[in-house]
């Protein structure tokens, strides 16, 4: 199916993928301190010291809080919820991550729900998931802080459970990662988002929180749509609601230690510790980039460093059953794949190729397999990407 | 109609009145350093700084963006979407100033959309609407910095708009406004909601962004259960859906000069302005307490204080054309309706009874009426709170 096609797929599930409407909308705003870096960096204007900074950062777990409630209702257990509250918070973490903060982080959480259909005890399991990352990242050093949110009842606004967080860090200015420093000659190493990370009690099938709306209809069929109206937009032209194979308990194709539904609900994994491992023991100055493979994939990285990068990940991970499985279900093609999906890794660093073998070491000292995706090259128009996919090379400008 | 009748029709609308099932899945979690202050006060991680504390707060204009997307489907200007980010923005700060936090303030926002409802100007008018709430307080010594946000299209998620923000804020420990100190022999001075603040441009209708489900749906009627389906929750009995009498653009009762969607529609007041000159002219330790009449209307004092406080308020305010139309439309009774709306102050203080006159002045100053609308006395089992209607006395416990 051609690009243009799926394109029309994603405007007619009410997602506009680029967000080029809404860049617009916003473009008033300023950039901040660091216009180049991986996120919003603003002026210490708590304490007005010069030499901070401060990331007040906000995001959640999209759709894939659908997912949960459909295959919670499925019989899934009721701590699939606190898989929601982790992807909201690593979905913000890492991206704070992404330019030096190692926090502490103050978490705020927003849950708008529809009380007919999520009732307490599943806030109780969202909360109770908020906490646990907090605590593990603690207890790994990285102070983590719950202050609370708001839980609105919204039923007019929201069809099952809207799981957002925002939160906020500070840190030194001349500690950020600034991504508009990766350069030409940097080699990108990948982290794979697959296998199972030291702080990680199962594996991980590699999702993030993006994605999730094709992912889910394109996957899961049977009688989901009839069954759970409650679950997608009635606007949605009907061939395009669950009009997949599969049923959120069959067996993963490729790798039967999941279900379908479970690796689409792996919560998405933090790397935070290792890139705080990585910080410990590199110098920050030779960390040129940092960049969350979130929304756009594997194409990220073009909205950031100089003009002129090329960046050419000739050497990718090998794709994980879980995006093999969307790809198959979806019919989209690797370009489209690899410029939505993280398809196995969701976090890559730029740093001098001398540093290359310490960041694939200090990961496999935190249970994750890293390798030499690729390198920056100059030259290009802009800044690009070419991506080297399993039937050719994809470019992302 | 009785209370119970009416704690029914916020259920059969999915609306939990009193949250008590959410706050039961919250309750583990710990009360901050100020236990008894109007909003959660934590420590200042961020700094480290002993004598400081952080208060990071979230909060949204809830369903008051469902009544702005029909409103502007029947005609209202497209800024009529740039009073929901006030109302968003506004719930956060007023919280924020309860606890004698003056800013600086940092913002970000979380806009979940329904792409294919609320198109990219709706957006930019919403990000319009925060800025300048930002630049008004800005321009009155109130910083208050916009630090980005999230707009995240979630249509599966999303019927419309939801409109959330979260802000962060630091003051000094000693500085705390803690609600616990408020004590019989205080008076209780009322800040009202309607008329014209010397910050504002136009008349308020004294509507914040709280009871909007049951307003929305008692006073609007016409076709629009059957014109704007996207607008409620499917799982809502019909009957209960825009039952009332009122078209958007109908005039008010008892105010021509509001329509009926302009009234409800009033963006929610910051008192922050008025909060930051009496805390200015006043001593700090004099304000025992700030209350934010947000959700639970004149009962939300209840939660605050001293046990054994009995919040004896017998001189309110007229009550404002708007809640009489809401009485009228949905049947409520007055306790009911003072245990939901802020029946014309959403603002209140309790201070020593040789302050209230300076209170009173402050406020005319700032172009708001204030009155001494009653006192703390003491010996209540528990707390209570007696709010002398039109109709009587209504108790809250």
């Amino acid at each position: 199916m051609s690009d243009q096609r799926h394109d029309a797929r994603y405007q007619a599930r009410g997602v506009s993928a680029g967000k080029a409407e809404v860049h617009a909308a916003i473009d008033r705003q300023d950039a901040g301190l660091f216009p180049g870096a991986f996120c919003k960096v603003v002026a210490d204007e708590l304490t007005g010291s010069a030499e901070h900074c401060i990331v007040l950062h906000a995001d959640g777990a999209g759709t894939k809080s659908a997912l949960a409630y459909l295959a919670w209702k499925e019989g899934f257990p009721l701590a699939t919820w606190r898989g929601i509250a982790q992807d909201s918070l690593v979905m913000n973490l890492d991206d704070c991550a992404c330019v030096g903060a190692l926090g502490p982080y103050l978490v705020s959480n927003t849950i708008g729900r529809n009380a007919r259909r999520v009732p307490g005890e599943v806030i109780a399991q969202i909360v109770a998931g908020y906490q646990s990352v907090c605590d593990l990242l603690t207890t790994r050093g990285i102070r983590c802080v719950m202050t609370g949110g708001e839980t609105a009842d919204v039923g007019d606004l929201v069809r099952t459970a809207v799981v957002d967080s925002t939160i906020a860090t500070r840190l030194r200015r001349d500690e950020v990662i600034d991504a508009a420093r990766m350069v030409p000659g940097d080699v990108l190493v990948g982290f794979s988002s697959t296998g199972q990370a030291a702080w990680e009690t199962t594996p991980n099938a590699g999702m993030g929180s993006n994605g999730l709306t094709g992912a889910r209809h394109d996957l899961f069929g049977a009688d989901y749509r009839a069954k759970y109206p409650e679950t997608y937009a009635p606007e949605t032209t009907s061939e395009l609601v669950y009009c997949g194979p599969h049923r959120v308990g069959d067996p993963l194709p490729g790798d039967p230690a999941f279900t379908v539904g479970s690796a689409v609900l792996s919560p998405t994994r933090t790397y935070l510790p290792l890139i705080a491992a990585l910080l410990a023991e590199l110098p920050r100055s030779d960390i040129h980039g940092l960049i969350h493979c979130s929304g756009g994939g594997q194409s990220k990285i073009v909205k950031f460093g100089a003009a002129g990068n090329r960046y050419v990940k000739d050497a990718s991970f090998a794709v994980p059953p879980l995006f093999a499985a969307i790809k198959e279900a979806t019919g989209m093609g690797w370009a489209e794949m690899y410029g939505t999906y993280n398809m196995g890794w969701r976090l890559e660093a730029a740093v001098p190729a001398a540093r290359a073998e310490a960041c694939v070491r200090i990961a496999k000292g935190c249970g994750i397999e890293a390798r030499i995706v690729g390198r920056i090259e100059g030259g290009a128009q802009g800044r690009e990407v070419a991506v080297t996919t399993p039937d050719g090379v994809a470019t992302y400008r």
